[in-house]
């Protein structure tokens, strides 16, 4: 019997997250993703992933100032930056810098100091390079002021951000800090394995992520903003895909079944939000033309929008460029991946899966 | 039902190795590696991996010339390797330096061209930084004639090696360039199967061989060998060992559980050399001394001998530093990673294995 992708196959036990596909939920450490968008910052859920239980005031102080004080780049991290050929991918960029940072003090075990440090080091990664490639600058002592998402948005962009723009794209990273043993994680865990090192596996994962067929960014749905906003008729312009058997983006998804718990927390956060930027509301009314479409079109097909549609509006409001998606989706899952490692660790089994040799 | 590790699981189907650990083979595309090891180069092994066939006269010098152009470093990983700390681990300057190779031209799909990149490319990467750390300077015209195996050990140690050495440590290299689903080829199909590329499918499988459960190479054996130097008696050191209750390595096998057939090979070879080196002799007396000792007083125990022992004989003779001895097991190895990774790419799903959540 051979299982490919190992779909199916339970290679683990987890207390970091729960996925039901078929009920629509998404779990992490027993709370709802819901409730924790609604209630949390993006520095909170990420202490829940870690230590399993909520900072009271004290620890949440702590850990904003970890991630103030490990998000500073060596030197050697910035010289190597500026070597990379100019034309290297962000992802690339990303997987290279991080493997630079694995010297002896990184060796086995992992610990969550390691997971902070590497959290809170990617965006600045990210912006060190954007300096060097686009030319894009900031004041390090207004960065240094920041916490985590404000830095993220001021260090991609150059521009302090407006707290409406930081808190949906908060939101958009709490919900995707963390989905099980996707392909990124697993690979991660395998690199681990070994006893290799948290700086090899979040390499490993980098790697991972960086292949198109990983999903979970949200580049497919803003080419159908786009033409909606060109055309100004977005039922019209779902209606001539459908009818052309063109696959509408950002409805529907491979694990989840009935909905997409994540887009139902992020479009939850959004209405808080109506009024106040004109691509969040533009997804509003893109969702309710391509259900009402999809419903006389094509009636036993999902009706659910993925965490993808509305990740597409928020990427837009924010000015991201599309080159930006995977890194942000990677900035944020770090905190999934290390979770992970710290798990593996505890418990650890080196993964060796067999083959069916075929002459 | 979980499968800690993914024991007993199998994956896919491969037409590259066939290991069966109850009657001590291993095959590489339909060869008995005995066979392999005394009849063919390095370069053949390897193409035969690659290609699934040996080389004609044609191919054979194409490789070479190959194996010998690619093998030139870009400035920017030059620089790179430079700038990187110095107490950082080879297996980590690998890790980055591989990873700093990958730009667009090497998106989907992997080709063979890239795999014999990578190939070339690991031993000068190695060579590199032991010029930068350990002085280590080597003749460039010089390298450039040499083939594989030669420029392997003159860019490790500076110095032009004999042909019993080259010869030798051929053996160990072709007994080492592939082993199944071990945990860092996984990581690399792991990685490439989002349709990511060959570099990061490679720098994860760098990672994962970095750690020490991943085993392959012979560090264990040498303490072994020197202490039956220092006091000059085999059969004592082993049975004091012994009833002190120590495993005597380099003997036994997690996978083989009657013989290991890289280790007969290499033994076979080895002897082709015998009064030629004296660590290769020293090694023979030992294995010798080993059997009869675990004979009396062991009897149920294995009496053979794994591949690390002779490799840790080969080692000695080669004058290698235990540094370097994962090292250049991942140059042999990236051999059959990249065998893998092309045929990962030819029937690709994504891995998505699943984990059991406790609450």
């Amino acid at each position: 019997m051979i299982y490919p992708g190992l779909k199916g196959i339970a290679c683990t036990e987890t207390r970091i997250s729960d996925i039901d596909g078929e009920k629509g939920t998404l779990i992490y450490r027993g709370y709802d993703i819901e409730y924790l968008t609604e209630n949390y910052t993006f520095e909170e859920v990420a202490y829940l992933l870690w230590f399993g239980d909520f900072p009271n005031e004290a620890e949440l102080t702590w850990l904003k100032e970890e991630l103030k004080t490990k998000r500073v780049l060596p030197d050697h991290i910035k010289q190597l930056i500026k070597l990379l050929p100019a034309d290297m991918e962000m992802m690339s960029v990303m997987r290279t810098a991080v493997s630079a940072l694995g010297t002896p003090e990184f060796g086995w075990k992992p610990t969550v100091d390691q997971a902070i440090l590497l959290t809170a080091i990617v965006p600045s990664i990210i912006g060190y390079r954007l300096q060097q490639t686009k030319g894009i600058l900031f004041n390090e002592e207004i960065a240094q002021s920041m916490d985590y998402m404000n830095y993220y948005l001021y260090a991609l962009s150059g521009n302090v951000p407006s707290a409406t723009h930081v808190k949906a794209l908060e939101t958009y990273m709490i919900l995707t800090l963390e989905h099980g043993l996707n392909a990124s994680t697993f690979s991660g865990r395998v690199t681990l394995s070994t006893e290799s090192d948290m700086v090899s596996a979040i390499t490993s994962a980098i790697g991972t992520m960086k292949g198109p067929l990983h999903g979970g960014a949200p580049s497919g749905v803003i080419d159908l903003l786009e033409e909606v906003v060109a055309s100004g008729h977005a039922e019209e312009v779902i209606r001539a895909k459908v009818e052309n058997g063109e696959k509408i983006m950002g409805f529907g998804h491979r694990v989840y079944k009935t909905m997409d718990p994540r887009a139902v927390a992020l479009k939850k956060k959004l209405m808080h939000m109506a009024g106040k930027d004109e691509w969040l509301d533009l997804a509003m009314d893109v969702e309710k033309a391509g259900i009402k479409v999809l419903q006389e079109l094509k009636p036993g097909r999902s009706l659910y929008t993925n965490v993808e549609f509305y990740a597409a509006a928020i990427m837009k409001a924010v000015n991201m460029d599309p080159s930006l998606f995977t890194p942000t989706f990677t900035a944020s899952r770090v905190v999934g991946w290390t979770a992970h490692l710290l798990e593996q660790c505890e418990n650890n089994v080196i993964y060796r899966p067999s083959a069916v040799y075929i002459k």
